[in-house]
């Protein structure tokens, strides 16, 4: 007979175990006359209270599902059929994990769902949402967009929409990418619900259980959770600080023959890492010598604060290898839920089959007003401000890790994007330091969350696009007050550094 | 050697046969030495004339990747390693079929799309789309519930939201769900970008590639699409003035054990059929018995034109069976791709982990936008309003169809919903009379869509949401005379009822 109990679940034990009883009874899988274990015997294979059992048998007894006999012990009834038995299952709820495919199993992290919960809370100063100030969302001209088209369109603002997206803003996207030399007609491009749906989309039409993909070491967490919710084997492949070793890339291409390789060469997330052009070039080598799709994530490219405009994988493309994939998330604002992709048309077409099925197409108003903002020119003139302002941002981080951080912190220095990343110092559990972080209001991400295997858990990632700098340099006071503490003490750290700890106050 | 022309393609046929032959030779699936089939016979094979598989060849021997020999033919040439090679590699694009999923492969019915192009073609009536009329969005409630949030919220309506939706939103829906006897707290209510994402989302966590699931004989083209590509074996229960016939159902579910039930029970897309009470008890009952969840779609339940308010299935469900799935895209606007589900608790946590990696949330702004029309009260009277003049058309639309339609011509009388939904006089196919129609300026959508089978070429749907009275006659007058034509004069007829024709004139 097999019963569990879920200790973390509302549903009192007792009614969990009578509730499963229940249902092996009237399922047939427990057939009248089956002796059920006595309950103390259940009650110690089951880790809980006797009582526990015995209220539960109670309860299937006055339901007249099992009866108790003295000195035979207690056993499922004949369940008459008709109006009783199934008044019976009207009682019954379904167990849906029962139902659930494959796909879901794989489908179990909460994380990004949980990040999204914390954008609101003001009581703690946040590095962890890697996505822009809210104080630089373009709302004046939002407003007067908006009045404009309601005026102008009306009606039409609120129709359906090609599943491809608001023809103008694809149109406006061909010009754009074609100064950045990528080449890509409308029919090329399909506006997205964010990029997240153009990740999903890719996993839909490439991905069957068992194929290979490769990413970087570390990584977009949504993109690891959706290749692997669609059963891909994941290949990391490390990175130095021109992006990703091509040399590993390459063996891990002849042998695996992936589906394609994921990569955001341009001020990475989590890493800040923007890759070579030699590593550029010779990535696209690798990829046609293999005949390798590239899925290029791209951003943050616009982001950059010193070094000037980096030419993404798709403008180096000469042989129509690369999907391109980028977002207004980080540019303009998340909330719009706008992305894009361009792809080669045949692809792009079979991707508009799975757009269709996704959401038919994304939201008619939000397409309208990016394609204005972006038209009239707005959106060149708000990234000049943003890049001063999230440059100065990066610039204070920076320097209050020089200023707080103790001996054995490293940390990258990115040259555009909204992140550093952290190595931490030897002994020292990202997951330990945050729950530690929290406590005293600064929160950040702990780098396991960007791997799809283990490791990550010396690193993290501390995101400094939506605080001031005066907050910045409170927050990263926190962060370091709370880290020298952990390292000082000994308290949290991994027991092999405690001993090392342990041996150094001995001397 | 496996060379295939695609007559549909833009790229010219020696150019297909070149790239492909090429590809072989790069990929070493043809080795140097292999002696390539004769262009005559490489023609015939192909279909093609053999001055297209010359200049192929021609082409090939440019780029040295085969040569020809007197007396011995045509042969692969060694490739060089190092530039050479390379080079070649460089202007080689992928051939992307080779590298889709199985899924993929079953999303390749473009309809949707192709319908959703067509929303703004103005020269021609159409009863092809099932949505709200353009001139009933509440445009001037919208305009000034956007500029006073604009004021009032500013650039949070910009910011990032939970992945489950707006919470007050969802605080509203689980009191107007309470007010329909429906049991559901905010916590069990996830916001979707449509409710086509919530037949995706249910196709994610519960299909199983060759999982059996359950639909009505004719249904919502989206739902079998998507349940399609998941790989679901779909088994059709017909249905009869009641709803889906249950005794039917029984038998089904018996001998397949589906995954779910995928109902309309209300002014069902398209028949327009509302299931009896009697009907959904039974239906519930069965779930019950056979432990079989529900998946309710029930978009039309607030648009009924006589007889009330029906109860949804989810209101009777006395076991937590049915998952309900909803949409502001019929009683509100299309173009704000907002829907909802409603779940119990431990499904609506799954549920959600999948929404995450679609989107990670819907639009902000659409649902704050919604959530302040809902509260102010004006949806009740926006849905009095558009009650009484889709009734009008609805009745329009029967009235025309009395007045002109030829002998043969069947069609149902809804009590609520978008759709009239009509079976044709014999022989007359509904493909057919489709191109006839749109040459006459008249489109609908033929029944065949609605199938997940062969079938329903014999009927075909009419939406009357998007005319007024007068263009409603007048479409249903063009469409009545070219469907009298056909059968006057027996062109486009199935070629049995043609010869029937043909001895009707005879006698």
């Amino acid at each position: 007979m097999q019963v569990n109990v879920d200790r973390e679940s509302r549903t009192p034990l007792y009614l969990q175990i009578k509730n499963q009883i229940r249902q092996l009874i009237l399922s047939h899988s427990l057939q009248p006359g089956y002796r059920l274990p006595p309950e103390r015997k259940l009650a110690a294979a089951l880790g809980v209270n006797r009582s526990t059992v015995v209220n539960a048998y109670r309860e299937l007894e006055a339901d007249g599902l099992i009866e108790s006999h003295v000195g035979r012990g207690t056993m499922v009834n004949f369940i008459p059929g008709g109006e009783a038995g199934e008044e019976l299952y009207l009682t019954l709820p379904p167990v849906w994990r029962n139902f659930y495919s494959s796909r879901a199993g794989r489908m179990n992290n909460p994380f990004i769902s949980n990040i999204l919960d914390m954008v609101a809370r003001e009581d703690t100063i946040s590095f962890a949402l890697g996505v822009p100030a809210q104080e630089f969302h373009p709302v004046e001209y939002f407003s007067s967009i908006i009045s404009g088209l309601m005026n102008k369109e009306g009606s039409a603002l609120f129709e359906h929409g090609p599943t491809a997206g608001h023809y103008p803003l694809r149109e406006y996207l061909a010009g754009y990418m074609a100064k950045r030399a990528i080449q890509a007609g409308p029919e090329n491009i399909i506006i997205l619900s964010g990029s997240q749906q153009g990740l999903d989309l890719a996993a839909k039409v490439f991905i069957e259980p068992g194929d290979a993909v490769v990413i970087e070491e570390h990584t977009y967490m949504g993109a690891i959770q959706v290749f692997a919710a669609a059963g891909a084997r994941i290949f990391s492949v490390p990175m130095d600080e021109e992006g990703l070793q091509v040399d590993v890339l390459e063996q891990v291409l002849a042998r695996y023959r992936p589906k394609f390789i994921y990569t955001q060469p341009t001020y990475q997330n989590p890493s800040g890492i923007a890759m070579s052009l030699a590593r550029r070039r010779e990535l696209l080598r690798l990829a046609y010598r293999f005949h390798v799709p590239v899925l290029e994530d791209d951003p943050y490219s616009e982001l950059h604060y010193e070094g000037g405009f980096l030419p993404s994988l798709k403008s180096l493309d000469t042989s129509d290898h690369v999907i391109y994939l980028s977002t207004f998330s980080k540019v303009i604002s998340p909330g719009l839920r706008l992305g894009w992709l361009a792809a080669p048309s045949d692809l792009a077409r079979q991707l508009l089959m799975a757009k269709q099925l996704d959401d038919l197409h994304c939201n008619t108003l939000a397409q309208s007003v990016v394609n204005e903002f972006c038209r009239a020119g707005l959106l060149q003139a708000h990234l000049a401000m943003v890049r001063e302002e999230y440059r100065k941002r990066r610039d204070a981080m920076l320097a209050s890790l020089e200023e707080f951080a103790p001996p054995g912190l490293c940390w990258s220095r990115p040259a555009g994007g909204f992140h550093i990343w952290c190595s931490l110092p030897e002994g020292v559990h990202a997951g330990a330091l945050l729950s530690r972080a929290v406590e005293k209001k600064v929160t950040f991400v702990p780098g396991d969350v960007f791997c799809a295997n283990a490791g990550g858990t010396d690193r993290l990632r501390l995101s400094f696009s939506r605080c001031s700098e005066t907050i910045i340099r409170e927050g990263i006071r926190r962060f370091c007050t709370v880290l020298s503490k952990m390292i000082n003490t000994g308290h949290g750290l991994d027991e092999a550094a405690r001993q090392r700890q342990d041996l150094g106050q001995l001397f």
